[in-house]
């Protein structure tokens, strides 16, 4: 194989309740990457799309996880890369983390799929690093094993892929400004009362169970953050408008996409789906703020390999 | 029917990472109530063995919940009630609510089942206030749904039953000691960090994943309590070497029943849970303490009518 092209999912992180633990992949945003296996050994990305991103091979998420697969694993060809950004970096949807672990995933495909999903979610968090400062696992995970995630640990590293029903449908909203991933981390309290995290705890409870059982009532009871929502959503504006719109208009919960300043709704079915997605565009629509939405299917089975 | 003999398990709130939101049954230990239908009305109790409890009816968890009970369905019959304790009050596994649990499960019989499980915790919840001073729902969900039980909101009650997998084993020691609920309130912070938080619900969520997938790894894994257990062990002489002696032995998981003093240990089958017992025994034999222990299955059908 000389050639590959991939999807790499935009992912939701957080999810409510599940600050720093969840994640889901979406279906229907994400990037298309390509790979050219060239004699030459080395890394080199001949062009990128949609964003204005570096091409500087140790900045850029993607060319950074490549080359250090392809060095940890001794190879004796190079790779070069193209980058098509189906979404927007700072969305807060996962762009460096589609990225990162699309080129993880991609570069596997010329090793004979040497590394299994978890060694990929590392090399991957390593890209986080240099896109983010942080190796963080959640979005990179999602977007890897596909689905729902849980991170249950970081050291050592361990992914639970969680069941997707069916019918959970995904409506987002990206507002364009700007939430830089600093301020949204300098927001929150180092501390919380012992009690409101009893609640957020039993509420990550009740939506893993919900995703076992298809109980779209619990997941609904459950998409619920006491934590974090309430200081990172003053950084979004008309967030609890956008909220209580999609809630009033059947979603099962909304909250902040990753660290914002996109904001998703879950909802049950195609039909409800549509109805949240114009009932937010109603709310957002006279705000004054430009904005993207989109509806998709939870991607249940991470990246998908195009040619 | 005018007569019943009952079993109410005995059970383990907490379960390390799921403080105040996570409980299950033991199948081995519990309570034996009777329940006898007279024609006049009102509760009286008749026996009390194996302990040294009250026979005031406003006082007492059984009697006050069946008096409770009678009077909201405006019953036009009354119960003698005997209650035999199959294990001690005071010992962390859920005394006065396998009292209060039994009492609604029984008085419902005669009732022709007129009341569900959730209506059933909720007056049990009321024995709990009665002896305790606070309507907890953890030990008492868990005796009358069995298995185990996730407590997802108080506000409104939301039990959810998680399945068992049908290889863990308890093994519990409890300790000849008194550690009253109050100091194990009192001596818990009001504030946590709130990273150690996350490891918490990634814990709870691990614990809740491997429920459902009979992962035994993965709930060994997840059975870590880094935010309560490391104040209330102080209050339990030799945690420590109890803990580490079981899980030496090959336990999944070991931490503190409800507010303690017991101790429980989780295990993968018969053979690892006798040697955890025999270790656990071992650590403890020469510490002066007295002390009792049982291995059990975890229950998974909650109450169990014997007459």
């Amino acid at each position: 194989m000389d050639y590959l092209k991939i999807f790499s999912p935009a992912t939701v992180a957080n999810v409510s309740c599940g600050f720093d633990s969840l994640g889901f992949a979406v279906d229907a945003v994400g990037d298309e990457m390509t790979f050219t296996k060239t004699a030459e050994k080395g890394v080199k990305i001949t062009n990128i799309t949609g964003a204005d991103l570096t091409y500087n091979v140790d900045e850029n998420a993607a060319s950074a996880v490549v080359k250090k697969i392809l060095k940890e694993a001794h190879a004796n060809f190079g790779i070069e890369l193209t980058i098509h950004k189906g979404f927007s970096p700072g969305s807060g949807l996962g762009s460096s983390a589609a990225s990162a672990a699309g080129a993880a995933f991609g570069v596997n495909q010329f090793l004979e799929k040497k590394y299994t999903a978890l060694e990929l979610t590392k090399f991957a968090m390593f890209g986080e690093e240099v896109a983010c400062g942080s190796a963080i696992a959640d979005n990179v995970a999602a977007a890897i094993f596909g689905g729902f995630v849980l991170v249950r640990s970081y050291n050592p590293l361990e992914i639970i892929k969680l069941p997707v029903p069916s019918a959970l449908r995904v409506v987002a909203i990206h507002p364009q400004i700007e939430v830089k991933t600093k301020d949204a981390r300098e927001v929150l309290p180092k501390e919380i009362a012992l009690k409101d995290a009893v609640t957020q705890w039993a509420n990550v409870g009740g939506l893993i169970s919900g995703l076992y059982t298809d109980n779209y009532d619990l997941i609904s009871n459950s998409l619920v953050d006491i934590i974090v929502e309430p200081y990172r959503k003053k950084l979004i504006p008309f967030f609890d408008a956008v909220k209580t719109s999609a809630i009033n208009a059947g979603a099962l919960g909304a909250g902040i996409s990753g660290s914002g300043p996109t904001i998703f709704a879950l909802c049950k079915g195609d039909e409800i789906a549509e109805n949240v997605h114009q009932a937010i565009e109603e709310s957002y629509k006279n705000t004054g703020i430009h904005f993207e939405m989109f509806i998709s299917k939870v991607n249940s089975e991470g990246m998908k390999i195009i040619k």
